[in-house]
């Protein structure tokens, strides 16, 4: 069998390590055929896990020993110098010798991004890398960027991550000329801050499909297909929005839990919640893409499970098939030359 | 029957107007004996509405005339200009005046808080006055402050904030000292920015209940009651909030639509999805405070229905009983000379 795609994925990283991203890994192995996994991390452990495999799985995939891990709350600039061995590290190692077309990692975002960023370095012409995801909405889904790797940005930043969140679309989904928002506040009351305003100028002259100004409710609309934001509010509005989902799904379990006749209405209906459960279950849309540099780096939620992380590598292997950074090079160049001759 | 409080509605505001206020109005009468309302709009509007009333609710109200009305998308600095006459202006300048002890509106966020601003001035010792609002949380509901009245602010202003959402927490709720809260990104990952960074040290110094650095979940978390944010995040992260209860509850009804079957399941959990929504009705929330001014504004959302409506005027006679405009000027006050001394 041929495999297409190599990904490295970060074994030690993440709440969990090697206790989710092992059974992620042959969950993936099993899934899909083109795929063989580089599995960055203590080869014992790997090891310990991989012993208990299918002979056919164990060939798809190679031990790539790293002696360190970076612990979730480490600064990342402290994980950046005294972690050169970590797992992470290795793995996004890989991808920029070449050994993988993508990598995986659960590991602290902080770190991942500073590691990302110095290892691989930012395409032409991008100033700043972004953390973009997708979002259950009415009728499919919202891509959002950025979620929290840039606090502080200029417009050209917003417009920079508007540019790569608008590839990202049309490379994922196919979506020819994505409908790309920019998050503001209130149509009635002030309208934004100087900075949004100015993005939105660079925005309208350029040939991307800017629809204007969305609020915070229209990320879950189906009416726009990339949400542009810096990554303070990006990451408060990701965040708020599982808050609000969790609180939902409690009140929801609280009541049908109330008493008997409630409790017998609720295994009724139980099908039914469990579609919907499975509809908006934030595991299918784990796994967000670090835009911006020269090279695929997915990161996974800490606190992911293995169904989740297995998410995480099939948005990897998506991303190397459709060539993303190339595409954002190609397209971020483009626009570039415009600007030269306009 | 004796009068004690005395509020003053904006009749004309709002995408409904008169057909909301004025069903509103004789509902906050009946379910309290103690206010009376100065409705303050279209003379000949309001008093077509007051001919159904029966006899004794027409007692307790005073049609105060306005020829204007401030439209929905009218900027503030024009309606401050153009609509001396409008019905949310006399119903604030009726505050200003005395004959009012506060005033509703569900007019143009950004007119009624520059008209409030101009009129009812800030109380001293305040820079920026802020929209505060309960969301309802696991276990109860938090405060939620500035939601849109500042866009660019300093660490400052962010400190003020969590003084006057204390004190209002501490008013409507009874709270001791209620747990401040300072909305920042992921603790993983960078965190938050300079202003937020400078906010903390404010606060961490101050008398205030403050817990730290919150993220956008802990906002329905019951784990903090007043959550302190710009309104450019704050204001985003209300509207998510919308965004994803509403596509939560059209992907609940959507699913048990699918068939007769789930059509029947969703017939028998009727009863307690019915109980459930109502735990989280938006409109059970519905009227945000100005706090930071010399007088009581409380904006209903412009498009309240009546029963949301009557919700704003129980939060609007609240805060009369409790005081809060004094209490914050006390506090504020308080601090104030603290740090003179300190």
């Amino acid at each position: 069998m041929s495999h297409r795609y190599t990904i490295a994925l970060d074994v030690m990283s993440g709440d969990h390590g090697a206790s989710v991203v092992m059974p992620a890994s042959l969950g993936a192995l099993r899934e899909t055929g083109d795929i063989r996994l580089l599995l960055v991390g203590d080869q014992a452990v790997i090891g310990a896990h991989l012993r208990q495999w299918p002979e056919a799985m164990q060939q798809r995939v190679e031990i790539v020993h790293a002696s360190q891990t970076v612990a979730m709350e480490e600064l990342p600039a402290v994980a950046l110098r005294n972690k050169k061995d970590s797992s992470m590290r290795r793995a996004i190692d890989l991808v920029k010798q070449g050994s993988a077309d993508a990598c995986v990692s659960a590991g602290n975002t902080g770190a991942l991004m500073a590691t990302a960023r110095y290892v691989l370095k930012t395409l032409p012409g991008i100033d700043r890398p972004a953390i973009a995801t997708a979002l259950p909405s009415l009728f499919g889904h919202t891509h959002m960027l950025d979620l929290g790797a840039n606090v502080d940005v200029e417009a050209e930043h917003l417009y920079q991550f508007a540019v790569m969140g608008s590839v990202l679309v049309t490379a994922m989904d196919g979506t020819e000329a994505p409908r790309v928002g920019l998050l503001n506040i209130g149509s009635e009351a002030i309208k934004g801050n100087d900075r949004v305003r100015e993005a939105a100028h660079l925005l309208e002259k350029s040939p991307l499909n800017y629809i204007g100004f969305v609020e915070g409710n229209d990320v879950y609309c189906s009416d726009v297909d990339v949400v542009v934001c810096d990554g303070f509010v990006g990451n408060v509005a990701l965040k708020t929005s599982e808050g609000v989902a969790r609180m939902i799904s409690s009140n929801i379990r609280t009541e049908f839990k109330r008493n008997w006749l409630t409790k017998l209405r609720g295994l009724i209906a139980l099908p039914v919640l469990a579609r919907f459960r499975e509809r908006i279950d934030p595991r299918r849309y784990n796994g967000a893409s670090l835009l911006g540099l020269q090279g695929i780096v997915i990161k996974s939620h800490g606190g992911a499970d293995a169904l989740a992380f297995q998410n995480a590598v099939r948005i990897a292997r998506k991303e190397v098939e459709a060539n993303v950074p190339q595409r954002i090079d190609k397209q971020i160049g483009h626009l570039l030359r415009q600007e030269v001759q306009g």
